[in-house]
């Protein structure tokens, strides 16, 4: 029996396009594939507020069904990338709640971390200026992560009492750039300047202020214009393998890339390299 | 029902201070809230002895309830850090041990490691000189890392005829400089500088050496007048993620960042930010 | 009761040496306890086929038992690496085959993986040119990496329609460069050149293409005349923590090591320190 990749079908009711959507608490562009989600309050540096995480929270989670969006780019508006939980709109109401309600708070922000992990489009940070608690935790969720030299990134939980361990701060920022440093970076709250986060490895690279929109555009639409099902594919096992050892981790790539190897795009690459041609990838 | 943050208590029986400790096999000075250890035979280096050992673990077993320790500092005397377990010492007389006694050793020297990575304290290793086996091993569990240009860091129980796998040296370091060069660190027991340790993560940061128990200090002051709940959270979970998935470490994150905005520390952070002040935190 | 090292026993029909192996599908050698393989179809930069896979599997598979060997180098001929699977060989026929059969070879690709991770010799990889594909997997998979300044190295799955997730990728290349890092090579296939390679960790060194062969099978020599036994506990003890808890690891740790205090070769470098004499190890 041969396998045949056959006409990619929709589950009924799946398909839920967001090109059309209107965001209320950031901006919400698409073209080309790519969604950028900017944040949007430039004369307070981008300030999450509680509506904003929960908006943000279900545009990641209906990313899974939205086949329109191939990637995502997600930046600042106005020479900064976010400054976080706002002081006043934020942490005020923190210190009047229960129990009951800092959990819900702190998993409402755990939430968008794993909905942006979750989602199968790969998501392009573009970071200049400040970065800082919960802004630079939303870099850090992000796949690729574009910086400026001028950038500031902070994970400051430290400086208004709280732990490092906010978002997932303390399992994710150790893969990136180091135990040691990462510790460092928890503990005090200090900034990473741009040259150190990618020497860190925080940073993919390191763009003029003026060229990193452009930059990351580029870069989504390039991953917009790939094998979106395998990019989808790489995520999912980027977080499956996290905590599994060697053996088990090469046998979940083997069925992993078994899937893929099912899919029109592998025949598509094939034939066009047969071919002498440019493949033309279409997700499927 | 709102949470009413109230007096700290103490379990009966709980605080026990360490600020008389007079230490036997090592230096103790507790100043300003951090606790410095000094390794104190300059005149070998430094080297660790069964009972260098045995009262090391037993002290940092002791930290979790010194409330009067915030942060702590170690180093050796003398331009070295450590020499290690000492061949006549420690070599000769393990050449002796039936296999009972050899784990009883060998989980001794894990055990420390353990003790370092369980106490709340964030720690901070001051290294300067030699710092080798053992000793490479001391640095390695702490939190933070200073190092010198001139320092020589070698994980060389190789030369001795053992495996790299020893105090968890096969989980530790490649977490912090990379699972490559861990590999050859470890095969080889080759020295690596003090500069190559900075570029690759293992040093936070290079001082001089007349200027490195002084930045070691300042820093774990610094930790000491913060949120010291707040940080031992951050430590209790940096250890706690190391092999969770995400989404879990996301929901751990949760949990704990909630217990750290029940603390008085929070509050206090948001109140002086209202007030325009910088805060003053009690680690409660 | 007292450990008393002795003679080491060889359990019937287990010592099985590879030193006289004639391979079919690459170069083998054996000189002075290290095998050097090299993929050695230069003139089309050393692909590997189905039979190459299939051999160089079931020769690492044959390795735990071959006490001749103590460690290896894996190269390739005339200036490149290797190429990886071919369009024309591999990839060409995987499009015919039905699922059961993507998933036979995916599982034979992972298997070599498996193999080089499983055998007690530490593995060394000396990468001129073009390293991509299967190629970036199998230098991925060895213990030291040794590249040159020219060396491109692409983990280019998603240049013919697939995921990222092949060999192990998702889960090897992140802990050797980092999680950020290994994203993009992961997501784009881009190349990494030789130097940008040394600075991520995932080269330890670079070397002059004329004298790589050199320092490779230097690098296996020494680690051929160290304790072979112990390096093959270190090497199963970095295989076996990769997803352990920090407590979990130093137990395994302390067993492990006792079990190397408990061999020949710990006594050898005891008695050659108190004699003054380099230790001769023998690997027992």
């Amino acid at each position: 029996m041969r396998y045949l990749p056959g006409q990619a079908q929709q589950l009924p009711g799946h398909h839920q396009p967001l090109s059309g959507y209107q965001a209320s608490h950031f901006k919400f562009e698409v073209s080309g594939g790519v969604a950028t989600l900017t944040l949007d309050r430039p004369e307070r540096k981008n300030p999450l507020t509680f509506d904003s995480y929960a908006e943000l929270r279900d545009l990641f989670r209906a990313l899974p069904m939205a086949t329109d969006i191939k990637a995502v780019v997600i930046t600042g508006a106005g020479e900064n990338f976010c400054s976080g939980g706002d002081v006043h709109d934020i942490i005020g109401p923190l210190t009047q709640l229960d129990m009951p309600g800092l959990l819900a708070f702190t998993r409402l922000t755990g939430d968008l971390v794993k909905a942006i992990r979750a989602c199968p489009q790969p998501v392009v940070a573009a970071v200049d200026g400040v970065c800082v608690g919960a802004g630079a935790m939303l870099a850090l969720a992000a796949d690729i992560r574009f910086g400026t030299a001028r950038s500031k990134t902070a994970f400051l939980f430290t400086r208004v009492g709280l732990a490092g361990c906010d978002m997932g701060a303390c399992a994710l920022l150790p893969r990136v750039i180091g135990q040691g440093r990462a510790a460092e970076l928890l503990y005090t709250g200090r900034s990473m300047g741009g040259a150190e986060g990618e020497r860190w490895g925080f940073f993919n690279s390191l763009h003029e202020p003026d060229a990193l929109a452009h930059a990351a555009l580029t870069m989504a639409r390039g991953l917009a214009d790939g094998p979106t099902f395998a990019h989808g594919m790489t995520k999912t096992m980027l977080q499956q393998e996290w905590s599994m050892g060697v053996d088990q981790a090469i046998e979940a790539e083997a069925q992993a890339q078994a899937i893929c190897m099912a899919t029109n795009d592998f025949h598509r690459a094939y034939h066009a390299f047969v071919a002498k041609q440019k493949p033309v990838f279409e997700g499927d």
